[in-house]
């Protein structure tokens, strides 16, 4: 098993004062996902979860639907993570190419805006379901934060949450990467045949881009509450889908900036 | 000239009571960029210095290496970003297809290894030069978060600041994206002939990914400094070319992960 946090040896200077010692560092690791034997991306990570995360990708940027469809998956010599297929499970790679080819630094993934997303056959979240206790929300980042302790004090590493719609802690991945936080998350539930998530809440330790709320769209989870800000687009595709979108969660404070009704 | 932030209505829950109100997010957009009207990336950013962001991409990348080989930049009909190459100047795109092909999420595009970096023919940082007062080093967050004053209450924007080495700010760029904002930065650099910055301090407001570290080595940069963490890989890629990497600056105390030698 890697390693996801290392000893660096650094100097640490306060007030003047300059002093050796040793610090704990996130480990970030470039990882090759290939699915059939073929490159489909390259990810910065924190290894562990390394399966998850290449059956999360695949599933979140839409190119596999069902964990019916996987076949095995195995780090190869390389260590690249390879992701076989099922018999006759065909997927169309000249198309993925034409949309990775446009692909950057920034996750997007050929999904670049939300009609994009419609167009990948994204369903819109039931309305007003499921309903929750709001009173529960405030009690979520310190769930979080106590359940990632042990990794607290890199300062390095993002968590993605999932809870019941009670409050429950069921599950939680870190990473250097946000969007691979979730990636691991949602991989998870995926290669369990646990898709989609309609009875859950996902927390996040930092902010909400739309890559984030992309992905927890595919997994049909309806209420996303993180410690930091939204984007523009993450508000705009949350109203959009119907997924309530909670942010700025700190103490007993939150903002609320799309899907109120599920919140009482 | 597009907005980089935008006022939404939400609801505020503070202690139970929940009150409508605005709040300020930053805006996150695709950015179709180009080159010679062909499709190279896409990346989810914050509007404004669009220009630079391109050109500092490009740069940053790997794929262009001097202002002069560009003839102009314009924004098309789409809105996408078409930087215009100088007559006589070649890019190979069966290359660029190759490496763009296995891009994903997080930033790599290519270069996803230190080995890739020096195949890329990125230069060590010239040893133990140049040398600044330790002392200038707090001063430098509190610099970066009055510039960034108008737009800090988003708790949204990534910030990249450059400094000269008295601690004087010369520039400074935001984004929801932190690569964009130091694309921009070292973009804005490129395009008017600066290149490298031999003589100054990157501070960033967040965390230090390889990502940043390798944007700052192809800009010549032999000092970054952070209010975050720094995660492994861009600590062992600033030992390895040579850079000043300094990480957790708050009030006076930071780390130093590699070139103490630069610190006096």
């Amino acid at each position: 098993m890697k390693r996801n946090i290392i000893t660096v040896p650094i100097h640490r200077v306060e007030a003047g004062a300059d002093a050796s010692a040793q610090d704990l560092v996130a480990v970030e690791e470039p990882l090759q996902i290939r699915l059939a034997g073929r490159d489909i991306a390259i990810t910065m990570r924190t290894p562990g979860r390394d399966r998850e995360l290449a059956a999360g990708f695949l599933f979140t940027e839409g190119i596999l639907c069902h964990a019916s469809q996987i076949d095995g998956i195995a780090a190869d010599e390389k260590g690249a993570i390879d992701v076989q297929l099922s018999e006759g499970v065909q997927i169309d790679f000249e198309r993925l190419a034409r949309n990775f080819y446009v692909t950057s630094s920034c996750g997007v993934c050929g999904k670049a805006s939300i009609d994009a997303l419609r167009a990948a056959g994204c369903p819109a979240l039931p309305r007003g379901h499921p309903v929750i206790d709001a009173r529960i929300l405030p009690g979520l980042p310190q769930k979080l934060r106590e359940a990632q302790a042990v990794f607290e004090h890199t300062g390095g590493l993002h968590a993605a949450g999932l809870f019941d719609i009670w409050g429950k802690l069921l599950g939680l991945r870190e990473d250097v990467g946000r969007h691979n936080a979730v990636d691991k998350l949602v991989g998870s539930a995926f290669l369990e045949d646990r898709l989609p998530l309609g009875e859950h809440i996902l927390m996040l330790s930092g902010r909400i881009s739309f890559e984030l709320v992309q992905k927890a769209l595919m997994a049909g989870i309806p209420i996303v509450a993180a410690v930091g800000a939204p984007s523009s687009l993450a508000v705009e595709t949350a109203l959009r889908f119907g997924m309530t979108l909670v942010g700025f969660l700190r103490g007993e404070r939150f903002n609320v900036y799309s899907g109120r009704e599920r919140l009482s």
